[in-house]
């Protein structure tokens, strides 16, 4: 645990990582009054130059950019392990019928327990993609930096303007939580809950309205299947709805591509089953991809092709998904999985090493989410947001290799302090914005109750 | 931390798992004098048997069998981080080159080193395959279970009594410290660095003197390459060292058929490049499997066929490797990824659920060392190997699937109890055998010494 006197010190650690410049042993950085960081480099020369300024000495951690979690729906923390071993169209309706129980201050428990977790695990900022919004108020609590993308649903194409009054109402209720820290944006759900009307509806205002689109898009083969062969059990699944099913594009990317959203240079979340021409029309039209290789994985729906997106110039961040798929909100745990997971696929043991992987998780997800400017790295200008990660227990010494040491041997427990624009919400024993007690308390009782048949 | 009273005693915790039956909600154990398990149950029923007896409550935790990693190289902790991204065929060279420098001393640093981060993983008995030997009398030193597999090298036919002289000569070095506890068996190291004749050499031996054997088998499609057509890297190596390098088998693991390997139903590590007659072949020869998921995917061989050799009755358990591959000790984590990577590999959301993952790190694990009448249960009889994990962080609640839980959100850091035939070896806070303090003064420094040019 470290006291942070005010604004402004120079914070030193034993390791720095800019990663927009290579790590530094021995590095620092001087938070500003801002809540910028006002110089970053070797702890020797910071200390020359401001004789006058307090020193806060990390120890034997690394200080990094704070995590940036592309892609989570804290809003389903209550379901953590409530899902286990389904294929995602049965997962999607379990989940559906379980959330059909929930009160609006369900949804604001679980997108509360949900941050308190993640600034424990050194994320500061939070992409939540989801139905209620009930991330926006949970991160401006929590001091927070984020996104939150409120969903459209509707595979209905004669109920559109349903669909879409339904989402105005909500995002009007997200919109009195926006801030500079909390953006809001729009997200049609799914091919499988989403028409194609409904898709051009969105895509139309959030052009109108310039508002951020993040869409699942390419998640699973089914989902390939519905939309090009209206086949497959999601296309079975909407006929007993009694709708009409067709086919509809080339592929899940050529139908954001036919209803204009690609054109909105969406967040395109998953994009597992894709192709050569996918890959080529996501960098052409400038979208930039959240890659949840634990959630994919686990959920059986394979592998994205992370190094061809990247090869093509795609701007990518990594995300957690939610606790009911994942489950954990933990990405450094992530970032060693990308990893593994790409090898394995791959038959290449030179795949995104631990540099690269560290800046997928820091500066990648800045871009994917159109923050880079503020976010990302650690450079003279930016704000602070940074957390700092203990390598000196039995599971990561010696520390041969610091950025390896980070993304294949130190955990989320490791992470000691989590701080946004100069704000300590984390200090390494306990998270000084929410009440993680009273939080906790109210969880397992509230979980146990809506798991009740 | 727990402080345990002497034996005997009700130990007791919210989850009792004891693998050979379903999980329980306050369970409890009653651990004897003699180190075993003397009833296992619902904690009322225990308490009420026994009303004299004290109970340690443990509180928010799991209990469960200690873990079985049925393969590491605790001497080779020392590499951490050392060796990153290369292939198996230029990681191999690599690492002899740094080890050509150890002294004796530094593999019995790097052993107690890498037994510590067991010991707070909930790792209670270790299958080492070690040139070295040096796990036996660190093994002993931790208080830990364990087998120590001396390992053969040497890939010239022309030279087998100088290896064999060689092995014999650290054999006995490792019987020094064989126990109850301790068992020690030998491994031929891999068709790349063993010719036909020594594998001859030590599967007779072996049969001899009722030696266990683990070998090195099918994990890269470089091996096989070299096995079935004598070519790949694996071949040019041996012919750049002026052996003669000729086809050898139909596959590596009928190279073990062949020399007489097989027929002592060895312990095979890896089989990731198996097909449905190497399958069947294993399965026949009673052979059992040391599956390492992250050293599989990270050195890019890629995922090994575990529920194949599972369908087909084959004994396995999970190992970490070396951290030199790995980069931890963490068979919790190494159980989620196997989960992952499985489920990636067959498209399939059903695969290796929590519950099977569990019986593969404990009970699976001793059957794959030979070890299940002592070990991987909690039975009435056995030995009291268990270890014990807190399942209140915001990381892991709520709890709706106590098995999901501890494989897919749980870390090693949870970890509150490690103990050996009713020995406590971790508390939660410190390990209580070995003296961390003074190794991790000695590993870093000594760590990097040894990396100097």
């Amino acid at each position: 645990m470290t006291t942070l006197p005010r604004p402004p010190y120079l914070l030193a650690a034993a390791w720095l990582l800019p990663i927009a410049a290579p790590p530094l042993v021995d590095g620092a950085v001087r938070v500003d009054p801002d809540g910028r960081l006002g110089a970053v480099g070797p702890r020797s020369a910071l200390s020359a130059a401001h004789p006058a300024l307090p020193i806060v000495d990390l120890g034997p951690c690394a200080l990094l950019p704070g995590l940036v979690n592309v892609h989570a729906h804290p809003e389903l923390t209550l379901l953590r392990h409530a899902l286990e071993d389904l294929p995602l169209h049965s997962w999607i309706p379990a989940l559906r019928a379980r959330t059909a129980r929930w009160t609006p201050e369900d949804f604001d428990l679980a997108a509360r327990w949900g941050l308190v977790e993640a600034l424990r695990a050194g994320i500061t900022t939070v992409a939540a993609t989801e139905a209620s919004g009930a991330s926006a108020a949970a991160l401006r609590e929590a001091g927070l930096r984020g996104v939150v993308y409120v969903e459209a649903f509707g595979p209905d194409p004669a109920r559109v303007d349903d669909a879409w009054a339904d989402l105005e109402r909500r995002l009007a209720a997200v919109a009195r939580h926006a801030s500079e820290l909390v953006r809001m944006g729009v997200s049609p759900h799914a091919p499988y809950s989403v028409s194609d009307a409904l898709y051009r509806r969105v895509a139309a205002t959030a052009a109108e309205r310039d508002l951020d689109v993040a869409t699942h898009i390419a998640e699973s083969a089914a989902e390939v299947e519905l939309v090009r062969r209206a086949e497959g059990p999601w296309a079975a699944a909407l006929r007993a709805r009694g709708l009409t099913v067709a086919p509809r594009a080339r592929s899940p990317v050529d139908l954001l591509a036919r209803t204009g959203v690609l054109e909105r240079a969406p967040l395109l979340v998953h994009a597992v089953h894709i192709d050569e021409e996918d890959t080529a029309q996501i960098a052409a039209s400038g979208a930039r991809v959240a890659h949840c290789p634990v959630a994919n994985a686990k959920l059986g729906h394979g592998v994205a092709p992370v190094p061809e997106l990247l090869g093509a110039g795609v701007r990518l961040g990594l995300g957690t998904d939610s606790v009911a798929a994942n489950n954990r909100l933990d990405l450094l745990d992530e970032g060693r999985a990308a990893t593994l997971l790409q090898r394995a696929r791959c038959a290449d043991a030179t795949l995104l090493p631990a540099r690269q992987v560290l800046r997928l998780l820091t500066l990648g997800g800045a871009e994917a989410l159109g923050w880079a400017d503020r976010i990302g790295s650690l450079e003279p200008g930016k704000d602070a947001d940074l957390c700092a990660v203990r390598l000196d227990g039995p599971h990561v010494r010696p520390v041969a290799d610091v950025e390896a040491a980070l993304v294949h041997a130190a955990r989320a427990s490791d992470v000691v302090l989590t701080m946004v624009r100069g704000r300590p919400l984390y200090d390494g024993r306990r998270v000084l914005t929410l009440d993680e007690a009273a939080l906790a308390d109210v969880v397992e009782r509230r979980a146990t109750e809506l798991s009740q048949p």
